[in-house]
């Protein structure tokens, strides 16, 4: 869920004074045609990691801004009027109204997220929490209002080094936090806590934005910008009477740094390395999927990746040394006519492996939020419900005992360019490539995009995205077996 | 939730068998036209009491329509294969497609409901299961499917008389309930959660439907009706293109049997009866808000009912005999232009009381679901979903220790009229008189009906209505005060 926000974004000063006179001036003309036109109500929710610039962003938003038009709300400990009534009081009599701006600083999430990692509430009571939220986040919303949820993230690494640069800083000293930040359990158990809170309540009608917080620059042009777009897309959509889904970009990438961008794609094995490993790992799985405890559980691996990275060749290793009564792989291609007539995630459920059983998607649902969404095969509103209709399956997957394993396959640019020549040039290979591969390679940055988008969206503590540097073809297929086998050994020993 | 499935609706045979032919046609119409134009699903899902019809009914739908576009299934004890997957595996393999009718006999709703019943699942588990089962329905909605909820019900008395005469019934000696129906305490766990499942679970997208189920009559023709009613609502949304919610009506009364019409308005009160009684209770109200227990505990009642019906009478004799510091009367009429900037509940948050407070509401956010139905004042996407906005706001405060005291003053249109030209002729009533109140009385079997459906969808255990027989005035006002005394008292008892 926090990939994309642990890369060290950051934007340079030029770029930033460049940049910020136009988004100040933009903002204050969506500020007064919200008042004067659109007369919806905007509340925007900030929360996250401490020191991530949470107060340092409202407090820029208040100065971008006009804050006669913004009202922030902080809600620490509840006063005796609001602890005398429904918990939900305190955040009714805040609302911001139609053609006003409401900041929720310490806000439902923030508390049960406290509660939860102080140990206050259970697993389910955090679960309904949850749910709780969300038909309160929809109400508001049926009735109009647009809302923004904002968590500011930090790598522990970053956290600690911001931690110690405030520590002596006499600004910085009113500083209070409820939560104990300086252990390190206490981070880890909020960003656990916080990837469930952000993958059961990210939706398409109030999707998260995770904004990486070590830069200041960066951070605060990030908010800036997906306000800004969030808000033109809503004034839009009332202009015109209609119904969107939120339709501000699910992140900008405004430093061109991005999360497979960030992958060091050389990595690579010599020739001998590899087939010593392969064949280890490879015995290694064969053994795993005998193991007796085996049988309790099922074993889901999907394989996505760039064309021409490799996904083929890397399942046949991985299934090279196994019985073929072990396994089952389901190549997904477009739907049958079956599968139209129902729901989309339908063709995946009934390829779900059971007990005992291993099954290999040689790509997946994840179809819906890479070739749909770039090729309009579907519409926002379609592929933006889909991440919480994948996260959703995911979970009743993992619940039912299976262990889900998932592969990206990233190459660059121009391995893919060469691997396509390779297949024109030689004669069985050429039924690999056809027109359509060589029009994908248009479309790469928006594919960049589209993954890096998932990834952060649906890559969670029980069901994570393992990337895969795949221009070396061997150092891939030994690191999809080895990480295939690590989950499953994991999750023997787990019991 | 179920008080208008407990008043005997029944159908004579000659209505029966004139309106049979005709719905039988225009059913299948509908599935011909779904078939070959609309191409969305549908799903019917049966649940309710024991012996209120329910395998009786899926028979006849399949002899009414074409069974080869209906499919029937039956989820009980699961096989292998599906105990092997996680739980909605097991529905989602029998999704109806495109096009065709699904029906699901024994489903989500009712697992919960009998693992809650055997203790098998906890309060908060039952709960989650509410939650998972509204992502499932909301999903299969957003992908096109139309679903039907239906709950078969039937009365304590005569779920035991209908028990005892399939007794000797060779035919059904087939039946095996999961549940052992013969014992009373098993009916009023059932329904107790049942309740809260359909309270929590009747959505603008996919509602419940309440039949009773005592006459089979009745039964089959208003099952039959509503779906008819739902298809060719959907059918037409389909046809413009349109999402709608589903707009079948809540509650069709065929018999022209309502709840209100069941009342028995003619109960009455002498005069030395009424005056000792008022103080007795008067009294008791002034003691009992002056507990010490009290201060923990708010109080909210609630005003509706018929013009003139008596409710600000009744308010003056409930205030009569209290410290005016004691309570606090919010009286609701058009908002103001702050609280139209919100969303609608707004108004009514703004005056929840705090613990120890009592606060009456001279009408209240009922009107969006009486008058702002009946006048169009809102959408039917809006009143709609207002139930479960109801029941989930109400449900908060009753979580906050607030008691929820709910009355309909209910009185029949020839006193009405009186009253009304009583007003006319006398100087000092005359300003509680005006033209829309004349208005108001052309749509009386309207406002029936909005009323009828209000009970059905919002009468819960938490915070049931009153309905308030009030032809007589002493009769109701006594009531009423009886009534708010009776339920405070339980409360006081409760802790």
């Amino acid at each position: 869920m926090f990939e994309s926000a642990e890369i060290g974004h950051s934007i340079d000063k030029d770029t930033y004074k460049s940049e910020v006179p136009a988004l100040r001036e933009a903002l204050l003309q969506a500020q007064y045609r919200l008042r004067d036109q659109a007369r919806f109500p905007v509340l925007i929710l900030i929360n996250g990691i401490e020191g991530a610039g949470k107060g340092e962003t409202i407090k820029l938003l208040n100065e971008w801004m006009d804050p006669r038009l913004i009202r922030v709300d902080s809600f620490d400990v509840p006063t005796d009027e609001e602890l005398a009534r429904p918990l939900a009081w305190r955040y009714w009599r805040r609302l911001p109204p139609k053609g006003h701006t409401g900041i929720f600083f310490g806000n439902w999430y923030s508390k049960m997220l406290q509660d939860r990692v102080h140990g206050r509430i259970s697993k389910a009571e955090l679960a309904l929490a949850i749910d709780r939220a969300q038909r309160l986040e929809r109400m508001l919303c049926s009735e109009g209002m647009l809302i923004f949820k904002f968590w500011f993230h930090l790598s522990k690494k970053r956290m600690f080094k911001r931690l110690d640069s405030l520590k002596d800083d006499p600004l910085h000293s009113w500083r209070i936090s409820p939560l104990d930040w300086q252990q390190s359990k206490t981070y880890d158990k909020f960003v656990r806590y916080g990837e469930l809170v952000l993958r059961r309540s990210s939706r398409d009608f109030a999707p998260w934005y995770v904004i990486e917080g070590s830069d200041e620059r960066y951070r605060s042009l990030t908010a800036g910008r997906i306000l800004l777009e969030g808000l033109h897309a809503a004034l839009e959509a009332n202009e015109q009477q209609t119904v969107q889904p939120h339709t501000a970009p699910v992140e900008l990438n405004l430093d061109r740094r991005s999360l497979l961008g960030s992958l060091d794609l050389d990595q690579r094995l010599s020739k001998d390395a590899y087939k010593e490993q392969l064949v280890q790992e490879q015995a290694r799985l064969s053994q795993l999927l005998r193991d007796r405890r085996m049988r309790k559980r099922g074993v889901l691996a999907v394989f996505e990746g760039h064309d021409a990275a490799g996904k083929g060749s890397a399942i046949r290793r991985v299934t090279g040394a196994l019985d073929p009564r072990l396994y089952r792989i389901v190549q997904i291609a477009a739907p049958s006519e079956d599968e139209l007539a129902q729901p989309w995630l339908w063709r995946f459920w009934r390829n779900v492996p059971g007990r005992g059983e291993f099954t290999i998607f040689d790509r997946s649902w994840y179809g819906r939020v890479l070739v749909e969404r770039v090729e309009g095969f579907c519409s926002p509103d379609e592929w933006l419900r889909a991440y919480t209709e994948i996260n959703e399956f995911e979970e009743q997957l993992v619940d039912a005992d299976i262990v889900v394993v998932k592969f990206w396959l990233s190459i660059d640019a121009d391995t893919q360019l060469e691997r396509f020549k390779e297949r024109e040039e030689t004669p069985h290979k050429r039924f690999k490539i056809t027109e359509e591969d060589w029009r994908n390679r248009d479309k790469w940055d928006d594919y960049d995009h589209a993954v890096a988008d998932m990834v952060d969206r649906t890559s969670t503590e029980i069901a994570p995205w393992t990337l895969v540097e795949a221009n070396d073809k061997r150092f891939a297929r030994v690191k999809v077996l080895r990480t295939l086998n690590d989950r499953l050994q994991a999750a023997l020993e787990d019991g």
